[in-house]
């Protein structure tokens, strides 16, 4: 089902312009940390629940950098799930940081792959009701 | 829901012993490609389809080798899956493979984080209803 | 994926003016109940399966009315369920009906924000298998 | 995650001797539908709430006997879709029923490779968002 | 979320004129076993990763021709599959090769009246933990 | 599919007295809020990803308290998506949590009545693809 951009949510996005102290604060830590001069629309349109945007950033912020996994890898998850999922917003947005970060088509296409069979082989494991081995306890 | 082993699916196992030709060419195919003495449950419970035994076993072991990405992030990128789909069998077998091939616990603890994030944001995304940035296009 | 109006389906709705009599008596009961002069595409479309818009109509007359909920809050989970999964047309349907028995924008935040905690949090204990605490049982 | 019989719900089932009226009729109408001397514990579950035990047998009992598609065909469906959402209990039910009605092991192990084989397309369409070829418009 | 065509996925539909060897012979098995002059956009976009594009049709070619379940029951239960996901290629495509084999409109909506049962009784399991009665097992 | 108790997951839950530092804030402070002697097990499991564990409660403090809307109903919508996702632990807990607040049977079987129609009519969309009406936009 698709909407016309405009009409999509009764919710409109905030500007950094129109945006309380709290969520310019935020807006402005993204803008840094990531050195770009706007914030994604995913930012404006949470800003209508300022806790929620501070959550979310603090999360991201944390987990998404650099860590026991690399920021590449922890993209291409992001992305897996998304695709998994149908959010189309996050496989573009996920999908621009992980080519940002390193990600080709080749990657990619093998990503798709991956994320096609599991779902294929998590529905056989269903049917069948395979019990878990021995070795993998 | 809980069964309890052994009436958990009117579909029995197939071990290598009782296997038809085509099914205990595939079996041997996959000790001979791991080097491991036995298959596991899931390709057991999977003989009861010989065709679609043939195209899983197939499909994986082209697709999980040495490729773009490597054999360790595409494990973990099938965790990942599985653990959004809340297939037990599946994190426990693909779990297994990714410590095989070098996960810790700090790796997926961090991935668990990213699957819970991503399932988050994929939701707040379908409630704002987030049109697409034109720097994503 | 996204269809434009018109081709979006090859089943077409179904009018007033042009309904059997059955469907006409559910259109008719559901124009009185919510006393609008008319029904919404839902109804509409799900009318080419005349059984079926007579139990799902009766079933929503039912159980969305007045009980140990309000309607208002019966609409908020229909709401948060259709975020869940992603259904805009349930979404715009039931946040219409929701805002109409009184919520607001803080409200819906509020509900957005849950979603997404609570896909979050189910998939942390997927992850971690979290065993249920003896004080729940 | 599981749960031992017992304590698994704090609901309980209801027991057609312990039913009220209302309770009673439709355990009443399941028995003589489907011939046998009690009803399953689906039902005696669903019972805790009796506008939805009337709803959903109304409607099962209307949609799923003889009609445009054969009994049989759509006691298949109902198990596909309860493999891939991982419904054990719908799965036992759903299955009992399309064996009494024909199904063999066959028939299931080609409906598992459908269902396997959806999922996984259904996620590879969403990766590379296949637009609508005008041959199916 | 939609896109329109032609931004939709950073990844290009490959035609037969352009595809390479191992392409190209998909392609052209395709059009011979199906009697068609082209291969669908599914097939073009897919045909990005060359061995899933082989893996994917072959396991389609085996598993939805005739069988222990006639194509025509295979084709439903995948438009069941995708009803259920949302997925609207995959119910454009399938409901198309559904109609070619035989499907009409009153089977269509009883199928959408399947989808839409399984689905609720699927969650009311879920909410009442119904245990499997030893009938089924 | 089930594990028993103990082989279930191969991280450990970290209790008060073996918990890190900063594990221990984020322990104390639950334990106050909530004015309870010990954390559930989903944060002695959490706690083995300090930084998610810190987030997570973060959140669910912040969002989960009085506000827009009121605790009871917040709990109920957190009970449905965890039905709707047949999270076990999930329901077993907040269920736990809106009986505190107030929430009886009668609440909760209207509760799973609604997940389960929002459920079907959420996928019956999904098959009709039906436009949005106007109205709504």
């Amino acid at each position: 089902m698709s909407y016309q951009n405009g009409d999509e949510c009764d919710m409109n996005p905030i500007n950094l312009e129109d945006a309380s102290d709290d969520v310019k604060a935020v807006f402005e830590d993204i803008m840094a940390t990531r050195n770009v001069p706007d914030v994604n629309n995913f930012w404006k349109y949470l800003a209508n629940e300022p806790r929620m945007l501070a959550h979310v950033w603090s999360s991201l912020k944390d987990m998404m950098g650099p860590g026991a996994l690399d920021p590449l890898t922890k993209e291409l998850i992001y992305v897996a799930i998304s695709v998994s999922n149908d959010c189309d917003y996050c496989m573009a947005s996920h999908t621009a940081s992980a080519r940002a970060k390193g990600a080709n088509d080749e990657m990619l296409n093998e990503l798709y792959a991956v994320v096609g069979l599991a779902n294929m082989t998590n529905r056989l494991v269903n049917a069948y009701k395979v019990p878990v081995d021995d070795a993998f306890k």
